[in-house]
């Protein structure tokens, strides 16, 4: 099985849901119009297989082949397929993808399923329009607060209860979902690399073993309106000087700190050529190996931004996540030889494994490690690779 | 004559246009819904004054009391009615209000006009939805050319000219206004102070002396779109650093200078919390006593900003104007003791003043010398106090 049709054809479905025509970039957003396209696309998907098709208690999809139950568990393979702003094609869609190319090459192969297989995509995985990275996994284990999400907005004011209401879910419905956790004996997510690990090491397929702690902060910097050209500088109170302050310090700490941090959005109010702004709200990523080392990154921001007045407000953190290990090792034995990768990035796989639930991780060779961006890509042959990886772990997982 | 009614009703009348709820500041921008409340209003005033409605070649609104003609023209007074983003009330609505209400000053007076008056509103002068400031009047001086005002375009890719199509002004007839500019034998436009000047020398009204030398620069930042977890930082170009390093030394240079700059605005790509921006565009805005210093600091910021990968793009200039001498002269003959300000502030004055109209500018106390915010402010006291010095000098000059 050196070529993967189905693989091509569904990526090919895929391409032009969401791309910018000007950047080429792609612009998928949760509950949205194109959000709801990708979604007809996995039920269409789904149908075509002959697999039944479930929505949780977030609207997250599963797509199952054969009738999982609390006694009879799943492996569950799959990923997310929006997008951050102006992000690459491969960042979730290729685990989506790759997962329905397996169950076809299992098919093929006449494989019978000892344990029933699904299919997931997870609903909102970069928090792109509501700030909260991993929503939908995050929602169904409990680790976001249904009424925290619900009073969620995106940045033209619409909660991410109305939201959801209008792609068809009732927002009353969301919160934890045991009966769907249940249904899960193990997750093995495949994902795109996001750094050049494979790279240097040259394979196409690599392993997961953690993920980074990582975590999100909003920091408000109240300032005093004024006019640029009447204003003397003494009299001053600008939120800008104190946001790059915060830019250079956020770099330099990480540096000290062997952990990275960004600070990669922005919104000033008003937000005129000629007027110092009121307030700059800001935000911080931070993650690193060491969690005590990213959380000094921020105490030390937090410092900063107190002394302008500010402050840093927690949106997200999650602890290191360590992948099963027993999966892992089973995983590894399958795919002799191939390379063990931590990442930074945080992914519906470490929400899972957070939950109790066994999970594990593959990665994708990634050529330039560029993700979030449209220059983001995967060799064809690497795609394949993975299918071909992920098809031998669900053989032998649900065997 | 202590008292101004006219001044106060048409105060009131104007108060609710465009003011957010939220912030009490104005969202006032040309060529939108609010505009054309606000030209309408305008007309309205005119109408019921007799006074003759007529638009120039840049849709500005002339209010003429007589008939102006090249062999016999007028004196102007007013301002304009549009804002920054959640500006004041005070900034351009005090002075055409407080024109209107000298006419009616005048006219209580028994005053007859040996030339013609006009109370004009300068459209779009603040530049706040296409980035170039003083629009209206720089179109029908030549200032700014008709085919590059046309091609402008604010934040949601509209154009000038399909803005000024939807607001019911054909684009193609906007240019430089000869025959307008011909009846105008001189403006004189009051404004509320935009610093503390009169508050230091205890005065309600002084009389302009001159405009600094002032400018716009737009700065694009290029960088790397990456993901903000898995990107070593050693392996980031990432805008935002430059950003922050040009914003320091803006201050920086500004204070060593003694000038002022500001960057009040900015547009990050594609602004994730967790996407490294592959774009930072930036605005400073730069004006100072003496040009040859502001003019240093920009090229402080661009040899800066090269050595980023970026550039600094003027998007406008206007050299130092002195308003006329001979005019400021009569007008503090008139207003016997009124201290003389310059002011950091651009005006349509000044681009009048620039093509060879005799211009002068009254200033109005403004306690804290806050402006282009919601705090911007006057006292009634002083307003009529604006109202009653504007009265004599139209009296001065037209009788």
């Amino acid at each position: 099985m050196r070529d993967q049709p189905s693989f091509d054809q569904m990526w090919d479905e895929l391409a032009p849901i969401g791309r910018s025509a000007a950047t080429g970039g792609y612009q998928r957003f949760a509950w949205t119009r194109t959000d709801h396209d990708l979604r007809e696309w996995f039920a269409g998907q789904a149908a075509s297989r002959g697999l039944s098709l479930t929505l949780d208690r977030a609207g997250n999809q599963w797509a199952w082949w054969g009738e999982p139950s609390s006694g009879q568990r799943g492996v569950v393979i799959g990923s997310h397929l929006d997008s951050v702003p102006d992000g690459g094609a491969f960042d979730g869609p290729l685990g989506v993808v790759s997962a329905f190319a397996a169950v076809d090459a299992l098919r093929l192969q006449g494989f019978v399923p000892q344990r029933p297989i699904g299919v997931v995509n997870f609903g909102d995985e970069e928090g792109a329009r509501f700030g909260i990275a991993c929503a939908g996994s995050r929602l169904i284990t409990g680790a976001l607060p249904a009424d925290r999400a619900r009073a969620l907005s995106d940045e033209e004011g619409t909660s991410m209860a109305a939201a959801m209401r209008a792609a068809g879910l009732d927002p009353a419905v969301v919160g934890p979902d045991r009966e769907t956790l249940d249904r899960v004996e193990c997750f093995v997510e495949l994902h795109v690399e996001q750094g050049r690990g494979l790279v240097d090491l040259d394979h196409p397929v690599a392993v997961g073993s953690q993920i980074w702690p990582h975590g999100r902060w909003r920091i408000e910097l109240p300032g005093q309106a004024n006019h640029a050209g009447t204003t003397r500088l003494a009299d001053r109170r600008d939120p800008m000087l104190a946001y790059a302050r915060l830019i250079l310090a956020a770099r330099e700490a990480a540096e000290r700190r062997d952990a990275v941090a960004t600070m990669g959005k922005v919104s000033v109010f008003p937000n005129g050529v000629n007027a110092i702004p009121s307030l700059v709200t800001a935000w911080l990523d931070a993650r690193g190996p060491d969690a005590e080392q990213v959380l000094a990154v921020v105490a030390e921001l937090n410092a900063l931004a107190a002394d302008a007045g500010g402050s840093l407000l927690q949106e997200s953190w999650t602890e290191a996540t360590r992948f099963d290990c027993g999966l892992s090792d089973r995983i590894s034995a399958v795919l002799a030889g191939a390379p063990v990768l931590g990442t930074g990035a945080g992914h519906d796989a470490g929400i899972l494994a957070n939950a109790g639930i066994a999970t594990a991780m593959l990665f994708v060779r990634n050529p330039t490690g560029i993700s979030h961006s449209p220059a983001e890509h995967a060799e064809q042959e690497d795609c394949h690779a993975g299918v071909r990886a992920l098809t031998s772990v669900v053989a032998e997982l649900a065997g």
